[in-house]
């Protein structure tokens, strides 16, 4: 990695949802940043824990026995194999560090494909 | 993990510096703050790359060929095994990633004691 990352600019560059960019690798996983907006599905990662830091907005991230509310600053890790449901009423931007190849959806066949920003 | 962690919460419970405060894990990685003021000393990581993420202050990061310097906001990842040199002239505060055990001086012999937040 030559140079730095500028989140901001990089946030710049994109305005739809549910597709994250890869903004830097970190050994062999990848810092992605993201839009969301709405409901997204139930879904897991049998082999991956999930992290989630919170830039802008509010996220509710539903869990079938709580929900946490996370506010920009704020971060949580989803447990590997734990069902979860991230709900944005309004747009929130997201930092998030996942094993490359990870589908974002749980599931090869409907996850969003790796795009660089 | 049950909760969310609010930064700004775990930051407020610890002033001293260079001494990182793990604040959750991610599979195998140590998710932590830390507090930094002054120049580190040049130090390498043989087996890992090394991800910062600047929460406040301006932190520089010499490498032997070039140095960066981040804001809030912005990101870097020493590559594994690139010599490098924090320096914070002011007060810094950080979201550093790293694989659970390693040393944050490069060496375990002077490395700072995990510390949980």
């Amino acid at each position: 990695m030559k140079n730095k990352v500028s989140l901001a600019q990089k946030l710049a560059m994109f305005s739809d949802h549910w597709a994250p960019r890869t903004v830097a690798t970190l050994n062999d996983y990848d810092v992605m940043i993201v839009k969301l907006l709405g409901q997204y599905t139930w879904h897991r990662h049998a082999d991956t824990d999930d992290f989630f830091f919170v830039l802008k907005g509010e996220l509710e991230i539903e869990l079938r026995d709580r929900s946490v509310t996370l506010g920009p600053g704020d971060l949580f890790v989803v447990p590997k194999g734990e069902e979860h449901r991230p709900h944005a009423r309004r747009e929130v931007e997201l930092l998030l560090i996942e094993p490359s190849g990870t589908p974002n959806s749980g599931a090869p066949e409907t996850a969003a494909p790796r795009q660089w920003a």
